[in-house]
């Protein structure tokens, strides 16, 4: 099981401490939707060329101009790029063409209908993140999401999940051994010491 | 009628001629999606701070995190913000708080159902962007598009379409008269003489 960190509404100079801290240790890190569009990839890669050992996503959530984007992205440096679930069927189908054994496709579920989701699991290499809307008001239950996903879609392999996911919820994914990644953004990078929640993660996670 | 021209796909260079002729000609100037993923708002805001009489566009197409991205946009600069259509109602609306008679939501509508689009239809302030999909390869007939969206939705008043609009497309929209801005891009930025055809778009559209 991997652990993607998210960062996001930070400044560059922030950015670039958080990257320092989380390169080696999270298996993944997240360029957040918001430094994508704050900063732009261009600047991005600046700080994504100095990590070492993980790897890398933007989350520039296309929806358009899938080939564009894509070409784009993977240029700048990314290992992962995002692809809006409710896209058209073509735009992901172009994403798609634009991915190879390393750059891989990661298709955000956040909203999008279960009957839409059928029509484009076929993507074996895709990564399907189970998203909890960030906009929403109610609190849904992670762990059930992922289940009802799952039996909804028992072919999609590649899962991940994200939206609000804290050390009890990161345990109880684990023990449920159906998603490959999870990711947590603020109970990490908002906390008083990144550092000392990063590793809680990794032991809850990892086992070590 | 107003005329907005959208710039994608180049350079931040190029972008800084290209708005440099634009100002004051097309009554809205778009940083396309492109220009917000690859250079961040925040280097667009040092090319935008230079318009003198246009407005401006930054075509984020938000999907989630609505206050945020629309927060931040507007801080950058923006008069006029996107949203996509078939992002949550939540996230619209979110969208839609941090707008006011300066600030604008632009709703994109590309392959958004019109069943999604009545639960949209409330924002009296809003534009709604009927938007031919890029990556599509059956070319759509805007003008049909536009009379089909004012059947469905006759209560909507604030219509905009893109969508390789050429010359002959913009007089069949102006001779309509159901849409209030035409958003033209390659058909300009691509040309040999963009400052040719962008004045001949605006005798088009405006009749001088």
């Amino acid at each position: 099981m991997k652990l993607q960190v998210a960062i996001d509404r930070k400044s560059l100079a922030e950015t670039t401490k958080l990257v320092q801290l989380l390169d080696g240790k999270a298996d993944i890190i997240e360029f957040g939707t918001s430094l994508v569009k704050d900063f732009g990839m261009q600047s991005l890669q600046k700080i994504s060329n100095k990590i070492k050992e993980s790897q890398i996503l933007y989350d520039i959530k296309t929806y358009d101009e899938g080939a564009y984007e894509f070409e784009s992205g993977f240029n700048y440096g990314a290992d992962y790029l995002t692809v809006i679930g409710s896209a058209s069927e073509k735009t992901i189908a172009l994403c798609n063409d634009q991915t190879s054994n390393k750059k891989k496709m990661m298709i955000d579920l956040t909203d999008v209908p279960a009957a839409q989701v059928a029509k484009i699991a076929g993507y074996s290499q895709a990564i399907y993140l189970i998203h909890h809307n960030n906009d929403s008001s109610t609190k849904q239950d992670l762990i059930q999401m992922v289940e009802q996903f799952h039996q909804n879609h028992p072919n999609i392999e590649n899962l991940a999940v994200a939206g609000g996911i804290d050390l009890k919820a990161a345990q109880k994914l684990r023990q449920q051994e159906l998603v490959d990644i999870i990711v947590v953004g603020g109970a990490i990078t908002q906390a008083v010491a990144p550092l000392n929640e990063l590793q809680k993660f990794i032991r809850v996670i990892k086992g070590h």
